[in-house]
C-alpha cells in the first residue's frame, strides 16, 4: 500500500513515517517538496539505521496525493482548503483520512448573545484559560471536508488523539485507542488495518462521518486535561468490562 | 457533609448513595417522596448487611434540596428546568453538581441547511445509527443550569462518564477518570474530595464551566463506542507519561 502523509513535515508526520514506513511504501508530502524529501531521507534513514529496510520518499504534496493509496491530511485546519482544492484534481478513488481539528482558545459554543459568566478570578489558584473546539459551520472539519472532495474518494476521520511524541517513539507500544468515522464500511476498514499497524493501538468504530464532531472535540479537551493536571503525552483509552 | 441526590432513584442513585452512604449523611431526592423513601431503605439496608453504619434518607426533591450542602442533580435534561424552578426557593449557598448530558439519535451539529450526507447504505455492515450530543442554546447543560441558579450557588459539572452499573458494585474499583468544572476553585475541590471518596477514581480538572460543553459531549461518543463494538460499562481513562 502506498500511503501519502500531507503535512507530512509536521509534528504526527514523523510518527507515522517511522511507524508505516516499516511495512508500507511512504510518501511525505508538503508544501515544500525539498524539505519533504529531506525528512524523508530522515526518517528513512532512522529505520534503516535499525536495519528495517524502508520506502520514505518525499515530494510536494499534490504528488504525494496523486501517487498514493491512502492520503493522510495531517495539516492546520486553516491549511485545509487550499490543500484540498490544490490537490482536487489529482483525487480518483483514493481513501483519504482526516486528522484536523479546529481548535482555539475562545468559547466553546457559539450563541447570538453570550450570557454572561462568572469566573472567580479572585481566587488566585483560578486559572479559567483554556482551548475550545471551533465547529466549522459544515460540523467538524471532516464533514467539511467531504464537501470538498470528489465523487469517489473517500473520507475518514481518525488519529486525532494519538500523542505525537509517543508515536514517533518506534520502540514504545501505544496504549491508546484510535476512534475511527466514516459513511463507507471498505475505507473504514482500510484505516483499522493503519491502526492495527501501530502496536498497540485500538481502532474502534465510531459510526458515520457526521460523529466526528465528537471526535475532534476530544482534542482540545485532551489539551485542557493535559495542560490543567499537568501530564504529559496524554492518550485516551476507552475501559470496558 | 450532607449530599441530596436529586432524581436519586435513577440510574446512577443508587451508585452514588452506596458508595457516598459509607462516609457521608445521603438524603435521596425524588419527585415522589415515598419512592425515594423506599429506595433510601433499600441502600442503607444493602450496606447495613455489610456491617457498615449509614445515614441514607429519602424525601421530595425540593426538601432534600433543603437539607443539603451538596446537591447532586441526577435527572434527565429535560426534567432540568423543571427541577431547578421547583427547587429554586430553597437554594442558598449548596454546591451544585451537575450530572446531565442532553442527547438523541439526529444530527451532531447545527446549521441553516444541512449538506445532503451519502452514506453506503447498500453495504449491508454499515450501521449510520449513533446518539449525539444535542447542545443547548446556552451551549450546554450546565450552562443552561448556570443561568437559572440564586447568586451565591456555585455549580459544578462532573460525574457524567460514569457507567452506573459498576458504580453500583462496590465491591469494583472504577479504574477511570472523573472530569470536572465549573468557575470556583473551592467548590470544585469539595467535588474532587467527592471523587476521591469512591475508589479509585481520578479527579481530573478540566477548567471553567463553558468547558462542560466539551465534557458532554463526551457522553454520547461513549456510547456510541460501547454500542458499535460490543464494549459493556464503558468508562474513560486519560493515559500519560
Amino acid at each position: 500500500m502506498k500511503i501519502a502523509i500531507l503535512g507530512g513535515t509536521g509534528h504526527l508526520g514523523k510518527g507515522f513515517a517511522l511507524r508505516w514506513g516499516q511495512m508500507h511504501d511512504v510518501i511525505i508530502g508538503s508544501r515544500n517538496a525539498e524539505k519533504a524529501s529531506r525528512a524523508a531521507d530522515e526518517y528513512a534513514q532512522t529505520l534503516n539505521d535499525r536495519g528495517i529496510d524502508t520506502s520514505i520518499e518525499g515530494t510536494d504534496n499534490r504528488t504525494a496525493a496523486e501517487r498514493a493509496d491512502i492520503i493522510i491530511v495531517s495539516v492546520r485546519y486553516e491549511q485545509m482548503r487550499s490543500l484540498i482544492e490544490l490537490i482536487h484534481p489529482v483525487l480518483d478513488h483514493q481513501i483519504m483520512v482526516s486528522v484536523i481539528v479546529p481548535m482555539g482558545k475562545g468559547r466553546c459554543y457559539i450563541q447570538p448573545e453570550p450570557t454572561p459568566v462568572t469566573i472567580d478570578t479572585s481566587d488566585s489558584e483560578y486559572n479559567s484559560d483554556y482551548f475550545c473546539y471551533m465547529a466549522p459551520a459544515e460540523g467538524s472539519a471532516a464533514l467539511e471536508m467531504d464537501t470538498l472532495l470528489p465523487d469517489g474518494v473517500e473520507l475518514v476521520s481518525a488519529f486525532h488523539n494519538v500523542p505525537a511524541k509517543e508515536l514517533a517513539d518506534i520502540d514504545h507500544d501505544l496504549e491508546f485507542d484510535v476512534l475511527v468515522c466514516g459513511n463507507h464500511m471498505s475505507s473504514k476498514k482500510a484505516v483499522f488495518n493503519l491502526v492495527h499497524n501501530i502496536p498497540v493501538l485500538r481502532p474502534l468504530d465510531l459510526g458515520p462521518l457526521e460523529a466526528s464532531v465528537l471526535v475532534e472535540s476530544l482534542t482540545p479537551l485532551v489539551i485542557n486535561v493535559a495542560k490543567r493536571n499537568n501530564l504529559k503525552d496524554v492518550g485516551i483509552k476507552f475501559v470496558h468490562f
